[in-house]
């Protein structure tokens, strides 16, 4: 038996797509199905086949030819993750929102099976869909890890390698509660990142909040859990009807069935005061109970009521998003609207409140926050 | 007399608003008139008094209550500097196109009279107004610097004093023929930066190409000059129907009278490949010479043809704009649609090319830079 | 009166020298005495001479004619600072340890009078006599700032103003009881910090701590304080017979009077182990109780007991220095050795333990600090 | 036959020891020998077993047993490595001249035989030995990559394999005929780097010069060469009496029989000038014709004449270092002794002069670099 030894711990990893996966097409690269368990079997240091070999008695898992097993790791764990290919495999630029409850699904159906959980996913729209799931994984009790690469794991020189182990250790070893983000050696809050480079390994940024981890030398963090029984999915009933939009963009959109709107404004959250026709459709806009949500086009800092041009928005009725990445004020903004149970003046409330650790809540007038004499 | 003497140069300095001449009113911070000269004549540090009342009979300046001078640089030279301020002063989230007009007509006119320019403006739409006036400015044969502040001038602590003198000193000492942006001691290519950081005094990021100089301990850089003396200041007739947009977006935005579009791609130039309705409208509006940009949604990289998504869209008519940023797109599109003479397959070669140092133009094939054994 | 009125606060400035008050001279850059006070006085940004001269009949200050006042400041507290300046003025490559025990005889003098301290410095050893002043201030109760400059505050550009004005707002608005060091809008612990570069005004590096506070558009920072009221400074009587080596130059140096050694050993604490001869005299030296502290060369990183190589160190009687700097480490020497009452094992457990928040202590076994599932 | 086609290219790997083959032992980790071979040949991204023997026939190398091969690169290229292992291998902590000395002779003893050469060396002292041979290595043609890991090659997670791959491709696809060191994506001149952490990857830093290359998702960098047939390995007869001292720690060390000394000094080169003691020795030893070469302690700048401090250690006889690290001014010291056929005054000549890179030199009076008006 053995196959519950405590020393094993079983990660389930959902590959979406992306470019860890593809291959050269003549059209470019593109992912291709049924390709990834292969290649990784033949890979020593993502898949050890003697102990696999010696082990195969032990015919817990469901999908035994995608079952793979790392080498053991610093503490000794034996990590065995078994994959699981949605298909069609998706190009992230290609992902919707059906794609989002899709990978939600199946994270609901094997929590119980499994102790922590990997997605595999191209790096374009990998923010956008762990701001997502961190809003509809309600009352997470373990760890999801998104990850990808920018060259394919089946080059000769890649990041696909290191970042799949990386994650596959951190999903398998630690429990962080959160959707999560792992690249090159970093552990990010998923709703928290942002892609910043199209052609570094270092691709990602969490330009207001600092990594959670480092896997460096040694893998190190500062971590404040809050670890919970009650886990419970919440599937998404995704609400399309939303969308992010410039100031100078935002008439063409603010009509039925619009439902929500993230604006991407200027510096701390400034748009045009002197444009009475846009501030008129705004403020029509909410009034019709359209949901307006303000956040900044800058990569860092945080959209603040300082200038009389940002008070204007406020004063018509648009939701100051403070530090928030237009990555989770989208998601944040599908999530809460999806919640049709809730009023108006409720869902309004949910969005300037912190879920999931996506923004920044400072105390009210806590300007200055060093102990003043 | 004197004035002419080698040892002293001329710096006009427009005043178009922006935080660093904004004082807080109820409503918020807001920029307020002739108040700037009158605040800076009190600071010794950017203006010396006892010499400038020396050399009263020095009547040359054509604005004798708003000219100013620094006190002797390292290089001993005097730079006397003329504040010209538009009317109204404006919160850089107020500026239109008609005000990117105004200011180059003023450059134009007064080019003759001045050695170099300092353009005072609001963080927020900085970066599109410089890369906005480095295609206006045609021929540049003098310097042309932008800047301003994160804190208002008045304030105790403030970068709007180092900001400002950092660059008269550039815009009085060297020969940079091009529109540049200083801030936090850093002078940047102007059609390469972008706001970054809502909260910090180091606003600004040029991501793909480094400072044009630093000036630290010493004003150091490494900069080619082609120098110019055919100048023109090309003053746009302002094509106002631009937009730059983001992929799901575009079907909106593609009627007439759109005459042209950036679009706002994931990673290195990526769309779904899947959405044949979008691609459709993309190729119609090609079709009717509608001119569409590709530029990255990252802060970092390159529009490239690697995967099957991106090149879907080079199919269609799209144009990769490499690493421009999106505030340089737009403007270098307002730029070439302006030019009424030029076919539309003109625009289109135009808008391929490296017109002002805005894009990294890499030879073919070059994938690999080094030299190849 | 008024003068005790809650709005005013007092600081302390000790001038002792170093870049931000020299001169050109023939030889070169020199400090200068009496010079500085007259300076400041002619620039409004640090000196209010209207207030002052409205409030001159409040006469509370000692000095008189080294008092001077800032601009009310946003917390509209006026900050009333005097200017101490040592004689002679040093360039901070001439400190010694004598001139440590001045200032801290000065601080311990006018402890009551002031509700602030800066200390104006050279660069060069700002961050030794930084050190130096944490060990001696025992049980501190106020804020401590030490500050100078890249480039002289009688130039034209140079980064003293602003320098100095931060370590008055810090030192006169804030309760940070600790000696801390401020440069370039960062706010360090002064034992933490260490000189990187020699031409930047970005001139320090906490390579193991981040800053305390940043002075950036808003004054922001997570300081946890233990306030303490039973301050004395203690004035060390400084031992001089220790020094900072290389291993490879240990040899010489371990005979009488030489009573402690900072060794700089290579990335986590390694040195030869096939290099008998030397770790013979070390072992001799340690059997003679001679104190011999380990540090690693490297700007990041801590000592550890991870390589035969280092563990052939502490086998011989050396103390690991975990991530303190050779700054730090050399005065922390210093002040344990100066302790002539405590025996060689307690100098030993002293110098293991953290004493200012000058090192980080990691709970033994802890390695991987995650929560482990 | 085939051995000789154009598409396969030799690289000669070194292994001198160091953590990447590094295995845990009772005492901490050490190197041991015959071992990494064994293991290389498991790793399939190292090795192409298929390859390898269907291509056994073609017996060119040497060592048949030592020699791998890499699967196809980018360029369609076979790079073949042949692992040479120094005996006895060491820890780089224990590195002394004599095995500088012995690198070199091996490198000259292949170097026909050999396309590129890699260095397999531990990180401590990399940037020592790395300085040391740009200096041996004469009119080089051929690439010298050193690497190495900051954890060993066998553990689960490390940064060996990475390295090693990245050294290889370089050494075999590109002449680049200089002495690099290969970390962490980056390609750095070897007499420019420092070792600058100890827990992180990012393990070097090259503060005065930009990487040569960055083997990111694609491989670019800008480079200049000059290319070389001449090629002379200079074997060091090693010069052992020149050392690393701190200005305070000299006098000790100024006897017959040093030769050279290489002062690490405060900011730009500064030293206490009120030490007349000091000054008079160093002035006594440069008039025995002891070499003093002047570096800085601080990571980044430069030695220059600006303060009082620093122009008297010039007028002793001191020679200004400029911005070299103090491993490649060490290393410049030891090359320049060892040519004994020179007279003091054309040694001391040529260590004021850039020999390999290793220090920037800027024409006389070009402090303000930008284009004067």
């Amino acid at each position: 038996g053995g196959c519950r030894a405590p020393v094993r711990v079983r990660v389930l990893v959902i590959n979406t797509g992306g470019t860890i996966g593809m291959v050269e097409e003549e059209q470019g690269l593109a992912p291709e199905a049924n390709k990834l368990v292969k290649a990784l079997k033949k890979m020593p240091m993502l898949h050890d086949e003697v102990y696999a070999k010696e082990n195969k008695h032990c015919d817990c898992p469901k999908f035994p030819d995608n079952t793979l097993v790392l080498p053991p790791s610093d503490q000794n764990k034996r990590i065995v993750y078994t994959i699981l290919e949605l298909s069609p495999l998706l190009d992230s630029s290609n992902m919707t929102t059906d794609d989002w409850a899709k990978i939600a699904r199946n994270i609901e159906k094997y929590y119980e099976q499994y102790d922590g959980f990997v997605i595999l996913h191209g790096t374009d729209t990998m923010a956008y869909t762990a701001s997502a799931l961190s809003f509809m994984c309600e009352n997470l009790g373990k760890t999801i890890v998104l990850t990808g690469s920018q060259v394919p794991i089946y080059e000769l020189r890649n990041d696909g390698r290191a970042n799949l182990l990386g994650a596959l250790l951190i999903a398998g070893q630690f429990v962080i509660p959160e959707v999560c983000l792992y690249f090159y050696h970093k552990l990010y809050r998923g709703n928290r990142v942002t892609k910043v480079d199209a052609g570094s390994f270092n691709a990602f940024s969490s330009p207001n909040l600092p990594p959670l981890a480092n896997a460096e030398v040694d893998i190190t963090g500062f971590i404040m859990i809050l670890f919970s029984n009650v886990w419970k999915a919440y599937v998404l009933n995704m609400v399309d009807f939303i969308i992010v939009v410039q100031m100078n963009q935002v008439k063409a959109f603010l009509q039925p069935p619009m439902e929500g709107i993230v604006l991407e404004t200027y510096g701390t959250g400034n748009a045009p005061n002197n444009r009475e026709d846009l501030l008129d459709e705004l403020k029509k806009a909410t009034e019709r109970k359209v949901v307006i949500l303000n956040c900044t086009q800058c990569l860092r800092g945080s959209v603040a009521a300082v200038y009389a041009t940002g008070q204007t928005l406020t004063a018509v009725g648009v939701i100051p998003g403070g530090d928030m990445t237009p990555e989770a004020a989208l998601a944040k903004l599908s999530y809460t609207l999806s919640k049709s149970h809730l009023s108006w003046e409720e869902k309004k409330e949910m969005l300037s409140e912190n879920l999931r650790g996506e923004m920044t809540v400072v105390p009210t007038g806590a300007k200055i926050s060093l102990t003043d004499s």
